[in-house]
């Protein structure tokens, strides 16, 4: 398996993009910081500001954050608060684009984020959207609407622009572009062997992060060019779909040992992965409900009962013709490592054998997980 | 200070209490089991079912749960979930209670009980009543309502009865009369020394859970009574206020180390404790709206912002005249244990001392804990 170079046009696009982002600040537009999926992008986009994406994947701020927060909760939200309160008074360099964030823009999924928010406030204006825990009910949906709306609201008071149903149904069409484009690339790994390697594919998705809506279509369009174009894979791998918390930037420890250790990822059952495109947005609904009905239907695990999520498991698992589900976590994310008791139960039923790893952001299980990964690769084989 | 006896009368009263529930079922009456303080009573009630409250505190259960659950959530989650899927097919002795349960009436708070709950589904008929995440604005009001409305509705389809707003408004005021009473009683512990312990206070509010209202009244009655007959208590004991997750029937662990170390709970900021009946419901008001409005302001950590409850500290300590707080939490109840930071910040403006333990049902931690008690008490003397 080749590994696909990230084109010194988007390997600069970092730095440049920090630039964008200060000479845009200096203009007079807005830029907001995000957390989740929750969040519709293009509400932010049509309300002509601009955003970042603020989760933490860094080992690095997570001793900042524990000034503040208990040390048992997720490192997710430790490595995020820790990059957002540090001051630079620590030795660790602060990832440099918070500091570029007018707004976060906070959403009440899980008890940590939940939580981590209110503290938050201190330090960073913070906007939460709240959010009802049922995806299914006609009144959790309405709720929902009301949320968004006052989030538009706000958006409009922060930018000083109205946010037009025309603007958002631009954004709209916008993004189904780009969900579009994620979906021509996922097809092609359903191909035996896949065209690209799982961390390739994470390392675009982790991109987005910071990434212009432009700038990463264009470096998706780029990648399936550069994908179409490769030679092809000859040996088969054991297929693995990884299901479970999202990966962010800076975090690829379970992806990369499962790779190395000879699988094959060839789907991610989560935020950094099928969560963030899999459904597009009704372009013909009037735009604000369309886009609470297409963001409530996240299968997260913060959503009870989350059975749609059980199901995509078991669809992609299909469609991707997948050998085996490594079910990642990270450590007290009560969330995902409760929903893992029914998502295993379903995928012992279609008899599709599961990896469960839970995990942090530091190094210290390393040797342990490739260990687990072998065993199971070997039973995959 | 010289301890209560229960009387012969209350000690027998769960034994005749869970005869009466069987005899109840005999005769067509439903009984349902609830887990926190979101679910009105009120409505369980009028509807003519009985209820009684399935939070475990006992350790031995745990070991069941940890099954199907992670072993890292709170230990109440896992107690609760391990009586209620105990088959008998292990050694212990499930509360027998549980049996006795048409259906349970759960509610989305946490991310543990709310996960937890989707798997109790498979073993007796689960009812969820979503909460909004947010205590103060109309919208989140206006979905609560709608929820409770459900509820209603389920209510009734589960006992034949139809829930008129006068038998909402009969025992609105039933409830506000326990709430007064539990009011009378909490006042008499304003005096220094307090009249009572509050380990004796817990023991009243733990037995809420099985009695029916009406006992409960003669409970809270009796020991008023003999409050005021006994002899007042001389020497001054440091007055505590203890502050955080609830301590269910079978755990009182901490509170019975801070007062076996000299030190007087004169209050709990608690759910087993001022949470559970502080704020009356308007009985002026159209009944589900007023219910909607007096629940949804229970200040517990899953709502956010959650500044009631730092508030609720500050009045408390200050009524009740403390000379410092016990934050106490369960282990892995992310919401409590984040909530600390504010709660500390507060504590400490206002000049009150604090000591946080997080702790479980086990006793592997009392000789610390102790050690830890005994050095705050001194500070405190
Ligand atoms: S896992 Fe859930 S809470 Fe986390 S980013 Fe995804 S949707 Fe948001
Ligand atoms: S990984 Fe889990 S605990 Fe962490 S932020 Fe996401 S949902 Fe919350
Ligand atoms: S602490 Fe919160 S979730 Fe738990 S019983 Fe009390 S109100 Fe319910
Ligand atoms: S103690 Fe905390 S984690 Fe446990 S059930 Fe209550 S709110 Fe949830």
């Amino acid at each position: 398996m080749h590994s696909f170079k990230t084109p010194d046009k988007i390997k600069n696009s970092y730095s440049s993009r920090i630039c964008q982002i200060a000479d845009e600040r200096k203009k007079g537009k807005k830029v907001v910081g995000t957390f989740c999926l929750f969040v519709p992008d293009e509400i932010i986009f049509a309300a002509g500001a601009d955003r970042v994406i603020l989760c933490g994947g860094k080992n690095e701020t997570i001793p900042i954050a524990e000034q503040y927060l208990p040390r048992n909760i997720c490192p997710l939200v430790k490595s995020s608060f820790g990059s957002l309160v540090n001051d630079g008074s620590s030795d660790v360099k602060s990832c440099s684009h918070f500091s570029m964030v007018d707004m976060v823009i906070a959403e009440n999924t899980c008890d940590s984020k939940k939580k981590m928010y209110e503290l938050l406030g201190n330090y960073i204006p913070t906007y939460v959207i709240d959010l009802p825990q049922r995806p299914d009910s006609p009144e959790a949906l309405k709720y929902f609407l009301s949320e968004l709306e006052k989030f538009k609201s706000a958006m409009e008071e922060l930018t000083g622009n109205r946010v037009t149903k025309d603007r958002l149904r631009e954004e709209i069409k916008s993004s189904n572009e780009t969900r579009k484009l994620l979906h021509s690339l996922y097809d092609m790994r359903k191909k035996d062997p896949a065209p690209i390697n799982g961390t390739e594919i994470l390392k675009l998705l982790q991109r987005q992060y910071f990434l212009s809506p432009g700038e990463f279509k264009e470096h998706i369009r780029n990648l399936i060019k550069e994908v179409e174009e490769s030679e092809p894979e000859e040996n088969h791998r054991p297929r693995i779909l990884i299901s479970g918390c999202p990966m962010s930037g800076g975090n690829s420890k379970v992806p990369e040992i499962i790779e190395d250790r000879g699988g094959m990822i060839v789907a991610e059952e989560s935020c950094t992965g099928t969560r963030s495109f899999w459904d597009p947005v009704d372009e013909d609904k009037e735009p604000m409900l369309a886009l609470a009905e297409r963001y409530i239907k996240i299968p997260c695990s913060c959503m009870s009962p989350n059975d749609r999520r059980v199901d995509n498991n078991l669809e992609l698992a299909e469609e991707f013709d997948v050998d085996g589900v490594v079910y990642y976590t990270l450590q007290f994310c009560h969330g995902y490592n409760i929903e893992k008791h029914k998502v295993q139960q379903a995928l012992k039923k279609a008899g599709i054998p599961m990896l469960f790893i839970e995990t942090d952001y530091s190094g210290s299980d390393v040797e342990q997980i490739k260990l687990r990964v072998d065993a199971f690769m070997e039973m995959l084989s």
